[in-house]
């Protein structure tokens, strides 16, 4: 499962005409005096009418996404806005908060720390799920495919992308948000290949006797943005500003209640906060 | 209007007892197996019941917030997202994406741009703002503490946090800002503290026969979180947290459409999206 | 000790004049057609006749340094270049590192746990001996000066920059580089000022019954770099520029002796290098 | 020339045991009271004895290095010091400086610039000249060894690594690169792969009626590494270290001598430090 966004051939490093830079194109975000103008839309306009979640899509797809796929997008982001105090991105910005550094350096180091183990497995299994796709579409079936993908990783005894969790064996975020793509029926042939994947890692499980690997969050999330025909480097963006909220509120809880330059062992701490507790009724 | 984050007294800097490391605590997310406990909320239950903004929220604050509140995060973090190609801090994304990084690292140098001159009015603003409030307290009426604060700027030279734009003559989010909180009746001591310096700039303009600075969005920001109770450091956090998504659309688009190693002129590009639209009707 | 690169006044801000950016102007390095000239010479030139720190010296001084000045450029890189694996910022490195993430992200997480209590000290007490030495040319007399600046700090019970270690209770790095600087003949007022300042220490040690804070390694570097008229913040730059290796070589070995995503506590490690040893004997 | 760092198998992802993590090692330094020990070394006896580019060959392969290849290093640290204003890394430095970020800040902007198109060819050609001695210990001649890898990379419409530069036909730096490591007799079979690559690009070139591509700096100094023992993954890391002080002084440059919130063309300026000049005589 090749990192893609390393394997674009060298010679598009010095092939590329490099004359035609004047009048550079950007089709983001115009500015004009007293108008901010996001992919068409006056930001005022905006503020108030979409959510945050909601131009976030705005700015990364290029238009309004529909109220479902908006409700899936703010699910999404959700899903991963914080993993405790252990992640090691969470721990780069901890170490860094407790030198005494702003809080924007705290975040920077927190998302450096999105490396190759650390949340590249949505893009990662976004290729896997289009890999049995591309099968599909020759004419096998999704099981036949399903079979092929996961069978190619078990032999060359690589991970299978979006499965499995190094703490949960069944990963709540990926059960709800499979829920939800069903509920506001967006699900369509990525959702079906990853249920196939799971199915045929259960049977070589159970041949194996061993236990299954289950999806996980970062496969959910792949298979619904497949689904939704999110690109796979938006998907990892999505990642990146999903997780930052999380990353800033550790860098800010280290700052407020730990002395400087602590020591800080990941596996010596305990939850103090509010005990498990319902949403509001009007929530649900 | 120092830096307050730089101002803690060296004496903290050793005097901090360090043998109390051992167990240290933290109140934002609890791990279990198969549970992520968001400030005592199952992230299940969260996911399709809070938006991302008000799941931001409720993370930096502890707190659901009431849907008012959660309506102007939304606004609040939209009036930021994005503001062109040309701030540094989007360069700085723009200039590492050109030379072959990932969108991570583009993200952290983007975030690091957040500097004393990009950013950091809203802290700034939310320090004036609370030296007038200081005394409104003792007695004053806003118009003579809106004086005082406002002369002491003026007579140190120092620019007004939260008033003027290198840009923009009139701000068109401040003023959607300051109307949602008036229709959703948060507006509160602090909107009235920079209506007061608003006004007391007019005079000195007027006096002066030079045109009046406006407040700016991060005035109006300042304000609103001001009369929302959000600490000064947590507005912070948020101006981060909105601008992710908006380095994160230029780094991509500078990998997808330009070439590598290419020289980027800030002021040499035009704006090729979408002409100016409006809303889907659902919408507004 | 105020942070001096935040306390510039707010209205720098905006009445710089912004209209002259064009042809802006460098004086670091001149690249014509296969010619590369650093600071007037040509980088051709320079390799194999400066050594690295000699030329770091040129890059921010303008100048290529005496040879004194140079043996103490490289006693000063060298005694900064590592501080085991316990600071935080090598410990940002090597969580960065874990998650799978290139070097350079690891050396940019590093580098950004510089902060206000981590590396700050020499700029510190380069303001703390500069104001010793502007009583002295008061008339002062250097004990009466130091005096007076350490017992301000004492009463604001603020640390004394440059003074004390939280681990070691004589800096070995401190003696040796006080030595060299006696040896080579540069040693001048900043380094009287600083040892006025540690027999003040000594004696409000003796009348408090308390052990005396030694000269520390950053206060050394501040007296010596004052000596030879580097200012506060190019001091800062060497201070960056030589814990770049320590991080780069923490960094790697995470990445070569230890498993992704591991847990990394840094009170539980043990050092399993080269027992003590003697430098060969021609470099002695 | 696939980036190595990224194409590890995913299997070692999960598969590595995570239980052995209590009492991790490290080799590099051991810190004890009063005691620093670089690589079995005392920091205070290193400090005057070894300069900063022979620490930096210590930290990273563990040994002093001898007198040649110490003075190899010194020159590959220097070659690549800068590169004058327009590299995207100097310009993300210089980008997050005018915001008002503080040193350190602009220093990790910088460092995250050394991306896929930008320093990674030192890694690139080094796996490029194995692969031809390869060849070469199966009994293939320099000259068809070099063919054949250099073929491969034109079939593939690739760039040769180590080639070529977009500015410079013929770098000054490797030309002196090379004359050094023949004086110190340290050339071996990796500067014989690079010559005989070069001659088969010249063959190519004629062949063609095109220009053919010199060494670049990259190559060079992946040739020289090569001989002198030092793996790409260390190459990689000095080039991290050697960029570092220029982005440094550019970043100070910034701050010192131009204004805040300026907007940088990095075509539109021009250098006005000292004139061409000569090294002192002692230099020579």
């Amino acid at each position: 499962m090749k990192d893609k966004s390393q394997s674009q051939p060298f010679v598009e490093r010095r092939s590329v005409p490099r004359t035609s830079d004047d009048r550079w194109r950007t089709a983001i975000t115009r500015i004009e005096p007293n108008k901010i103008i996001l992919r068409g839309f006056p930001v005022d306009e905006v503020m108030g009418r979409l959510t945050f979640g909601e131009t976030i899509y705005l700015l990364l797809m290029g238009e309004v996404p529909s109220p479902a796929i908006g409700s899936l997008m703010e699910a999404i982001l959700v899903s991963f806005i914080d993993h405790g105090a252990t992640p090691p991105s969470t721990l780069a910005a901890r170490n860094t908060a407790t030198t005494g550094a702003p809080l924007r350096a705290c975040v920077a180091a927190g998302v450096l720390g999105f490396g190759r183990y650390h949340g590249g497995d949505i893009e990662s299994c976004m290729y896997f799920l289009d890999a049995g796709l591309a099968l599909v579409r020759k004419g096998e079936s999704y099981a036949d495919a399903a079979g092929q993908i996961v069978d190619k990783c078990l032999q060359a005894e690589e991970a299978i992308p979006g499965f499995g969790h190094r703490f949960h064996t069944r990963d709540p975020r990926a059960a709800r948000l499979f829920q939800m793509a069903l509920e506001l029926e967006v699900e369509a042939e990525h959702v079906q290949m990853i249920r196939a994947g799971e199915m045929t890692l259960a049977q070589r499980a159970a041949e194996a006797s061993t236990t299954p690997l289950p999806v996980n969050i970062d496969g959910a999330i792949a298979a619904v943005c497949g689904d939704l025909g999110i690109p796979p480097a938006a998907a990892n963006a999505l990642f990146i500003i999903s997780r930052v909220p999380g990353i800033a509120a550790h860098a800010r809880e280290e700052i407020e209640r730990h002395p400087p330059m602590r020591q800080i062992d990941p596996k010596d701490h305990f939850y103090d906060g509010p005990s498990e507790r319902r949403l509001p009724e009007r929530r649900k």
